[in-house]
């Protein structure tokens, strides 16, 4: 949607409240839909072409009006979660359908999932040896609950390890960044030995520093075996892999208890909206579920309904799907696909200018939207390179550690990037590389 | 503002937005601004009378534009959580000013706030308790922490208990539902005989069931003398305290460590905004730091900012700030007041209805906009007429418990509620009591 379309329909939509608010007293305060009733009203899978505004707007008034809040909020987000799940070709598991045991959830980031995963599995794992051992208290367990992630993964899941007041320790990463089999299953056997109980691995797919993959074909069967929860957190590369050639990224999903990724990061979803899915859902609702007489209500046993509030850390909740719905039928599949396809070839066209310059040197191999490099030479050659094009504010880069090496990022993540913007970046950075080398000589 | 302004200034705002993605390439990457550039742009304090649209307006382009997303966001969210501070004459020590070691921050929820607030607590009485005794490991610390509320607090505090992995009791609430002295003393003695550790304490003002208010200025001393952490939820209520005539109810907050309520309730802000004040910021960031390289920047031991993401569970924020700005300016404190002050109105004039018919009773003392209420004689009586309320589908009552009474909670809520609507749901419910009481004796 270009900016004149973008005038017209919110001009509509501004309209559309306005006129809501006027004629709100002859609407029903209650809706008379019964649970499920949304499901059958809307296509089983996204489209794979644009859907017309005209289409969407007139299904909102056809279709979420007349659920109000309550359902329709629950409704579509169950479904709309199982369209999203079925672009990733998520195991069947993990999507809700209408009988399912797994089934899709909006947090608010990717760190609120990471810690919600992790609480699920601290309560599963203790009810399952105070089953075993009725003598144990919760304490004397979680004092031996440890959990893993590799070294490269996110700060939010060493925080998570925090507030669940259990060990977190980190897993070395291979050359590639990457978290092995070896690596983890030794980490594994010596907690094991030393008494510790291993609980929770979380895998990244798509690191914040490199955007590494973890290799979960390795990891999953490990975690399978251990019986330890596996959480695949794909906060950035998840969109990715609604496109064919990039999914096999994803392999080894199926070992998983949880995975998540961010629609608000590179899927076009404004912030936010973390999207994570369970195969089992007893094991998030296990962990949290408490009824109150004032939150209780008629439908809650009945297996049609998703109390969505035991999915997650906060009560309240906002019609966040609502946002998924119009996105996927702006732009369709294709659309989406060629949004993700655009990107990752204009990384590859900033890596390609990279290694055209013998200064420069790519540092970790570009899969998708990040292009890791730096000046060869000292840490503080990067560094000084990195003030002047941060003082220079034209461009924004943020940058990290890899290993011993200061590292820039550039990172393709804008609507309405283009080539020529890539290009005068690349100028620009050149242009400032060359005045610091001068310098430096001087 | 009426439907026909919120048309004008709904297009205007829709304008201001394609402007700006029209003209994006014209704008700067990066601020010019330097940390705390905001609070001398703005006033000290809320306005009393309602500021124009047009001020406002040009205000966003004058002081937030130029600050963009960061630090503007942070800033802007600092002293609107000072200016709510001061509406609800926070003692001192809770706002942030120049150079405070407290201050305010938005949570998504009221239950984040109090899950917050325990762990923050938790980490705070362990580090205490392992500097006075090396040896201690955190799960033995863990497994003898206490935390209390009253019976009527909200279910989620028991459930911020369950995730923080610590025991929670409930206090018994006396006649008034409220929590006191002697029965709070009575289970920290009886804990600490038992060698447990108090740690926390959670008192509600406006309880969720009947809005009855634990006793602040019995707890909060006890809090104090004990060294446990007193925490605050008043969620609902908090609002009411804008009003000099509904402060003393916040009376003893000056005991506490942190409060918290959500202006998403019943001050006119959308859906989310939870404001949260802490003592000591320190407190919170001590709980939850972590500071990865990619998150690093170059002010941030300065102690001119802020960095809210130590203040939270997620990472990720959006500019809720905004919102309050907005809505305190359009209403001018005093809008602000009279709209609190006509909800409670309302609700003594349909708590005088149901006075004045014999058939029911009030369960629960009327302060702000609740009126418990119930049909004398049995539970069934009063859950029979909750059924034909809601099959009606005119209005929608949700019940609680209050000891053994089963409780119809009438609540004023809408932004547009009238004299007119409180007296037609009335004529509504008194119609289908007689009705339901015919039947009742054929």
């Amino acid at each position: 949607m270009d900016a004149s379309e973008f005038r017209r329909r919110g001009k509509e939509m501004v309209d559309y409240v306005a006129d809501y608010m006027e004629g709100i007293e002859g609407r029903q305060v209650y809706p008379d839909v019964e649970p499920g009733y949304l499901r059958p009203l809307i296509p089983t899978t996204a489209p794979q072409e644009p859907d017309t505004f005209e289409d969407i707007i007139n299904d909102v008034e056809k279709i979420i009006m007349p659920g109000a809040a309550s359902p329709a909020c629950t409704e579509l987000e169950t479904v709309m979660m199982d369209w999203l799940g079925k672009m990733l070709q998520l195991p069947e598991a993990f999507l809700a359908g209408n009988a399912g045991e797994g089934g899709g959830v909006i947090q608010g980031s990717a760190s609120e999932a990471t810690l919600v995963a992790l609480l699920a599995a601290r309560t599963k794992v203790t009810r399952r040896l105070q089953a075993a051992s009725p003598g144990l208290t919760q304490a004397t367990i979680m004092e031996k609950l440890v959990a893993y992630s590799s070294d490269q993964a996110h700060s939010s899941v060493e925080r998570a390890g925090l507030i669940g007041g259990v060990k977190l320790k980190a897993i070395p990463s291979d050359g590639k960044f990457a978290m092995r089999a070896s690596a983890l299953q030794e980490a594994l056997e010596r907690d094991k030995a030393a008494g510790l109980i291993p609980f929770f691995v979380v895998a990244t797919l798509g690191t914040t520093s490199c955007c590494s993959f973890d290799n979960l074909l390795e990891v999953g069967p490990i975690c399978i075996k251990e019986d330890v929860w596996l959480h695949i957190d794909a906060a950035y590369a998840g969109s990715a892999f609604i496109c064919p050639e990039f999914r096999p990224l994803l392999n080894g999903v199926e070992f998983a208890d949880s995975f998540n990724f961010n629609p608000h990061k590179w899927l076009l979803v404004n912030f936010d909206c973390s999207a994570m899915w369970v195969k089992k859902r007893t094991d998030l609702t296990g962990a949290f579920k408490l009824d109150p007489v004032y939150l209780k209500h008629s439908h809650q046993d009945s297996g049609l309904i998703t109390d969505y509030r035991h999915w997650q850390l906060p009560l309240g909740r906002r019609f966040r799907s609502l946002k998924m719905w119009f996105v996927f039928r702006m732009y369709g599949i294709k659309g989406l696909q060629a949004y993700i396809r655009k990107h990752v070839q204009l990384s590859h066209e900033f890596e390609s200018l990279v290694q055209q310059d013998p200064r420069f040197e790519i540092c970790a191999e570009v899969t998708l939207g990040l292009v890791c490099f730096r000046l060869k030479g000292s840490n503080k050659l990067t560094e000084a390179l990195l003030e002047r094009i941060n003082n220079a504010k034209k461009i924004h880069l943020v940058p990290c550690h890899l290993r011993d090496k200061f590292v820039l990022r550039f990172a393709i993540c804008s609507r309405t990037v283009e080539s020529a913007h890539v290009q005068l970046a690349w100028e620009h950075i050149r242009g400032l590389a060359t005045e610091l080398l001068k310098a430096e000589k001087e």
